[in-house]
Parts: structure tokens; C-alpha cells; sequence
């Protein structure tokens, strides 16, 4: 296969960087971006870099008002050599096919998307902040844009990839924090869209997060809709405990985000020889589990935090505080283990990490 | 209170209108469009009517990520004596500001947004079809912008009003569809956002239409997200059956949509001292009230088509033809009252019809 042709236009009028110390999350974007277009007739057509700038859309495109979209998060990192790697990208573009599938947008090409994403990153790569725990994050999305306000999938989608330089999750270190079991909204339900990327998913669960944050909550952790009874998910992060020695997970169920994180946890416990098992998780064996000093660690994983450990859980009345309130030994050493291949500090044993100028280089 | 200022900046060039035979859904807008709004600190202000347009949108607007997105539907009609008819409006921005607290979007001052509809549907009063069964199609609908990636509610947005003039929805006349009953996908769930009129209940809906669609079925009937059980909507209408005698339809849970035309329907029926009950209908006792020769109709009831009637509902192997496949009376005479009504043909007891020409000539 012959490699995508992605066409380039530079942009003349380069913003201001933000200081390093003063990076949030997802509010500054570099100067270029990738966007490619599809139509019934061309399919996915035209991908391109160019200048950072606003879309202009029909008010009626499809979008705004029966919300096919679908995205992906990931983050590009320098390493100390000044390389700058990619962390599995082609899980999230495999994932981001799984969401177009479910939600009946037309699958994209994996080359192409990587290509772009690729080219961007190297134009752009002067924006990747170098301090410890900051990074280039990354936000492929797909919208549907089609001015038609049929019940329908649309006929005409955008593409696009921005690029955001991010602080540190932890400003003064990883912090553990005080989740609380929803008991009243759903995030998902299997038949649902739960276990794809969709915008819909984020949308519905604000509620229940702003909720629990003005009760002094950082996150909601999630049941299943059908029985409120098992363990789905921690905000939009995946959940794992550890219960008297073994590590438990729920299991993809339909309902749960596949974590790309959540997959390469899984990978290094088991290369460290632990016990780790995908199951069903109620929420009343938590509580016993608690109750019988078995309930050892909890930690949520995901792009923006990669592990956040969990101190204290609430579930109704009762208040289940974790390794007294500490970060866990599993969630520091897969912490500093992730993060470590992420930057190239820690050899790469599963060939995770992908370099973006020697690729860009081979053009 | 006095009466909300809006600024109003006409359209130059005014576009072709369709002609009548040629009417289509949605794919059509008119001269104008309003516009306001959000910002955390000044609230919603600026409603204006301008000409229609593109939105320009930054590529990080937290529609396309996150899905902060409600609307709305209803219609105007021109009545034969030439008076612009509206159908309970005042209902439909009641349940738009009922949507904006499940998905934590500000609500918006009815009497602004009624008077803003009211003043757009007048300037472009001449797109209005007047043929038989045709309307001119109003959307409401509000989508976050504030360019950030954080998952959170957002703290801009837009409000728009856009106007579609459409054709009668049944080309041939009144004509019952073949609907499947939906035993894998979801649409909602209660906890989740099946009551709210947002983007990503319409998005999670498109797949198993598209399965339905090339099966031979026009809809798929949703059932219960928990036991998958119970009957919830149709498509994006509401149910209604008639068995023995008794018109049922699915009580109002938290995850059906509360239809304004169903709520025309319940009280048309009472009116009439026909008895209907809102209550939890199996699929089984559909099953059963069909091979006992009791399941005497069935219709599904929404802005777009009024009143749609069953003529065969598809449930695993088994088909039930329901009144002969023929429209049954009740449905007949529900449309006939209903578009009647609507188009101010028939005495509205009800004070349903709101009339723009008056309440504008007052401005």
C-alpha cells in the first residue's frame, strides 16, 4: 500500500506558547490541525493539514441535533533525547472504528489517520511541553455534517485532530480522591452506547458529576443500569480494586469503555505476576470486603490521569476510606511503570510506543 | 414584566422557495433564523433574528466533544383564512427547559424565546406551505461552544430557531407501517437521559433503525432498557394501543419522551369518554391480547407525523397484523382532529392554537 498523500498548508502567524507552569487541560490548542472530509458520493476524502481555525457549519448540520460524534484521547510525549513518542495509537484508532461502527458513521482508513496524526505532531512539536507529567494531548474527532434534520444517519462527516499542550494531572503529586457510588443516573446500559466513544455518553453523565462535586465528591463511580448493583466505571475512567491479594476489574460488559490504559494495566500485572481478573464487581462486595479489612487498593485509569488512585468511596451512608486514604503500592508502581514508557525512560518490552520522526523522516 | 427586545437584521437576498409538490423533511430553511447567547457571566442575552447563515465554531466547542445538545419540535400552520397557527407552543419550551436541567444547560426565559419564534416565524410568514398536510417545521435547539476539552458542563452556548417548510408526511394518504419490536439495542434507560430531548438519545437510536430499515421494517418498537420487557416509544414517537376496548400507552417512567402530541391524545380521548390508561404494557400481553383477537390498534403519535398507525408489529418470529393492517378509527379520527385542530379548521376547545399575526401586530 502506498502511503496516504496528506496535503500541508502551513500556518504564517504562529501563537504564543503557554508558560510551562501555567498548562491546564484542554484550553489552548497549537497552530495547525488535521482535517479530512467525507460525502456519500467521495468517501472519506481530502485529508489535510492546515492553519488551526473555526469550522463554519450549517445550523442544521446533523450534529447539533441528533449528535452522531465520536472521539479519541491520547497524548504524545518528548522523552529526555528529545524524541517524541505516541502511546499505542493504533488502539485508539481501532476504538475510534468501534465507536463509528456502533453510532453509523462510515469507518475511517487506520494509515491515513496515523499518517496525519503523525505529520501534525512533527509540524506542531515545538508545542510539546518537556516538565515532568505535562504532554501534547491529542483529540481525533468525528462529527456528522450534513444540513438535514431527518432522523437519519448523516451522509457528510468532518474529521478532524487537535492538539493541546496539558500540565501535569497531579500538581502537587499523585493525590488519591473521594469517589462516590451514584445511585440514581445511569452512564450506560448494555444496548446502549456505553462502550463507545460518543459524545451522548459525556453529556449524560454531567449531571451525577455535578451533582456529587457540590457534595465534595471528584467523581461518581458508576453502576449498571439494569441492576444497580455491579461496578461499571469511575467518572470516565475505568476502576480497579484490590481485594485480599487479587486484582479485579469489571469485565467488558457492552456498557464499559474499552480503556486502552485499562488494557495496558492489565498487560503489566500480569507480566509482574499478579493476579488480575476481568469480572463482575457488586458493590456489596466492596462493602464486605471492606468491612473484613480486605479492600486494599482501588485506582481509576485513563489518558488524562493514567492512574488516580482512589482514598475513600462512599456508598450510601457509608464511607469505605482505601489503604487509609493513600495512594496504593500497585497504583505508584503502575504509575511510574506507564509513565515511564510514555516519556522513553522505561524499556518499551511491548513495543507500545510509537517514535514520530523517525516515521515522519521515511516520507 | 415587559415584553423582550429583539433585534432584527433582514435578509437581502431572499432565497427560492420549493415548490409545494416537491416539499421534503427537513433539507429546506427560510430567509431568517434567531439567535442568542449563554455566557457564565452575562447569562442569555442578545436574541436576535438574522439572516440565515453558517455558525462559525471553534474545532474544541464542547458540542463536538461532549454532546451538551437539546431541541426541540413543532410546526406552524396557515389556517385557509390565512392565520399563522402555532400548536401549544408554551408546552415545547416547558420540556426544552426540562431537557436543559438533565443535561445542565441554563435555562432560557420562555416569554423570550416564545416572542423570538413568534417574531421569526412572522418575517418569514411566506415560506409557510399551504397545500394540503404541509407546515413550515420549527427547531429549537441549544448547543455548548466554549472551546475546552475538560469534561464538565460548559459555560457558553447558543440558542437557534430555524424554520424548514415541509410536505404532508403521508404522500398517499394515511398509511400504516410495519414496525419491529427491538430485542438487542437500548434506547434509554431510567437514570439516563430517555426523557430528555437531546442529541445523543437520536444518535444511539440510528443503529437499530438501519437493522430494522434493512429487514423491510419502517421502525423498531424500544422496549425497556432493564428487563427488555416493557414497551417505551416508537422510533421517536410515542405508542398508543388499543386493546379491548381499553386505549393504553406506556405511563411516563424517566426514560420516555414526554410527547406533546400524546399529551393532545390522552386528553382528546377523555374528552371523547373513551377510556385510556397510562400503565406498563408487556410485549407478552400484546402477544397474548393478539392471539385472544383483542389488540384492535395501534399508533404512534409525534410532531412530524401526528398520528402514525400500526399496521404489523414484527416481535422475534412472530408477525401480528393489527387491524387488518388497516388505519382503525381511532387513529383516523385522532389525526383528523388533531391536524383539524392545527390548522385552525376545527373549533380548539382546548385553547391549543396560539395565533402569531395577533400577538405581533401588538409588539
Amino acid at each position: 500500500m502506498t502511503k496516504p498523500t496528506i496535503s500541508v498548508q502551513l500556518s504564517t502567524a504562529k501563537k504564543q506558547k503557554p508558560e510551562a507552569d501555567k498548562l491546564e487541560f484542554g484550553r489552548t490548542f497549537t497552530d495547525h490541525m488535521f482535517i479530512m472530509d467525507y460525502t456519500a458520493e467521495n468517501g472519506w476524502h481530502d485529508p489535510r493539514i492546515v492553519p488551526y481555525q473555526p469550522i463554519e457549519m450549517d445550523p442544521a448540520a446533523m450534529v447539533y441535533h441528533y449528535g452522531q460524534s465520536v472521539f479519541e484521547g491520547l497524548k504524545a510525549y518528548l522523552s529526555s533525547e528529545g524524541r517524541v513518542l505516541l502511546f499505542r495509537p493504533e488502539k485508539n484508532f481501532e476504538r475510534l472504528n468501534k465507536s463509528n461502527d456502533r453510532l453509523c458513521i462510515p469507518r475511517v482508513d487506520p494509515d491515513t489517520v496515523l499518517e496525519g496524526l503523525k505529520q501534525l505532531v512533527q509540524i506542531d512539536k515545538e508545542w510539546i511541553p518537556q516538565a515532568e507529567g505535562t504532554s501534547l494531548y491529542i483529540r481525533p474527532f468525528i462529527i456528522s455534517t450534513e444540513p438535514y434534520l431527518g432522523v437519519a444517519p448523516s451522509n457528510m462527516y468532518k474529521m478532524l485532530i487537535i492538539l493541546s499542550p496539558v500540565g501535569s494531572y497531579y500538581k502537587e503529586g499523585i493525590r488519591p480522591v473521594k469517589i462516590a457510588v451514584e445511585s440514581e443516573f445511569v452512564r450506560a446500559v448494555a444496548g446502549g452506547t456505553g462502550n463507545a466513544k460518543t459524545a451522548g455518553n459525556y453529556a449524560a453523565s454531567l449531571k451525577a458529576q455535578e451533582v456529587a462535586e457540590s457534595k465534595g465528591f471528584s467523581q461518581v463511580l458508576w453502576l449498571d443500569g439494569v441492576e444497580k448493583k455491579y461496578i461499571e466505571e469511575v467518572g470516565s475512567m475505568n476502576i480497579f480494586f484490590k481485594i485480599s491479594g487479587e486484582i479485579v476489574t469489571p469485565a467488558l460488559n457492552g456498557s464499559i469503555l474499552e480503556g486502552i490504559t485499562r488494557n495496558s494495566v492489565i498487560h503489566l500485572l500480569k507480566q509482574w505476576g499478579l493476579s488480575v481478573t476481568e469480572r463482575k464487581i457488586s458493590v456489596d462486595e466492596l462493602v464486605q470486603a471492606h468491612k473484613d479489612g480486605l479492600l486494599e487498593e482501588a485506582f481509576g485509569t485513563g489518558t488524562a490521569a493514567v492512574i488516580s488512585p482512589v482514598g475513600e468511596l462512599i456508598w450510601k451512608d457509608e464511607s469505605l476510606v482505601i489503604n487509609n486514604g493513600q495512594t496504593g503500592e500497585i497504583a505508584k508502581r503502575l504509575y511510574q511503570t506507564i509513565t515511564g514508557i510514555q516519556k522513553g525512560a522505561l524499556p518499551d518490552t511491548f513495543g507500545w510506543t510509537v517514535e514520530v520522526d523517525k516515521v515522519s523522516q521515511s516520507c
